[in-house]
């Protein structure tokens, strides 16, 4: 089965319309992970952007990291992922984004060691949802400041109805994900 | 190449002794990820519990996230990974542990839905380090009070000048680790 088609069945399967636009796909996708299905969404992902010269996926932590890990795998380039808290390893001066968060209120802030996100990278950036964006707008303004190059977006799953894909239009980067909700209302998941 | 030597060839190529028994691998295990890597990580991991029959693999956001979704691909068994902050797409009731943070002082919490733990369980902790073992501790709680079976710990890196594996004795299950070191004194890496 196409991983778009094994991913629509395992959201009506296994998904929940918790109301307020959110999915809870936190069986199969964030928290507990079906590793093979994201083998199959990274390879899947990887196939949009197979001709494009791609030198690195940028994600953010955490639910972005099993879809990005395996996109990256696909790709055989490597992945990074901004951190939310700075580790005793990283250097001093960084790259830094903020983004609302929907979970705790207030920003999250994204961070990058210049080490791993260089002006030579071009960068596809993977995450698990795009819904509003805010989180991938943060992430493109991170391969801004290091002067790499955006090459695309990826996304497992787009909540068409927050409207998130119209911030990118500036970009002119292709935007490709998997599967596309258009509407949640009603207790309903309606796919493209 | 064994993914053993694999990873000693780059840790020592890549990683940095930062002193103080602290292993800068950033640039390939956290926050930057050699896809490729941990995907020989995962299969050498997962073909050191191939005769045993795991159902699950828990691991800790974040760095164990890689190489534990990678084992759970070989193994084609689910991954868990317990969560330092509850989303909203979690229930009330939670298991709970909690264990002290290198990086940020005091402790850190860590929570896995009963959802995903289940009684019937039987899991395979993976976790990027085996150092003083307080995180896998944790995750080990985790285990018993979902009441599932524990059926062994792996880890990518051992530093067994921390000791950890030692706190593990009394659970009777079998510790992998792909590469140990013995010491990082005077600004060397020493493997066993």
């Amino acid at each position: 089965m196409y991983a778009s088609e094994a991913l629509k069945a395992r959201i009506l399967q296994d998904g929940r319309n918790l109301g307020n636009g959110i999915l809870k796909v936190d069986g199969f996708i964030n928290h507990q992970v079906d590793a093979r299905l994201m083998m199959q969404v990274g390879y899947a992902l990887a196939a949009r952007f197979a001709s494009l010269p791609i030198t690195k996926v940028l994600t953010a932590e955490i639910s972005g990291i099993a879809p990005a890990v395996m996109t990256a795998m696909a790709l055989d380039v490597p992945v990074v992922y901004a951190r939310k808290h700075k580790p005793i390893t990283m250097p001093e001066r960084t790259y830094i984004a903020s983004a609302p968060s929907h979970t705790k209120g207030g920003d999250v802030t994204l961070m990058v060691s210049p080490e791993w996100l260089r002006p030579a990278d071009k960068v596809l950036i993977v995450d698990d949802f795009l819904a509003s964006g805010q989180t991938i707008r943060a992430l493109v303004d991170l391969v801004q400041q290091a002067g790499a190059e955006l090459m695309g977006i990826a996304a497992v799953i787009e909540k068409a109805f927050e409207g998130g894909r119209a911030n990118f239009a500036d970009l002119h980067v292709p935007i490709e994900t998997l599967v596309t909700i258009t509407s949640m209302e009603n207790g309903r998941i309606v796919f493209a």
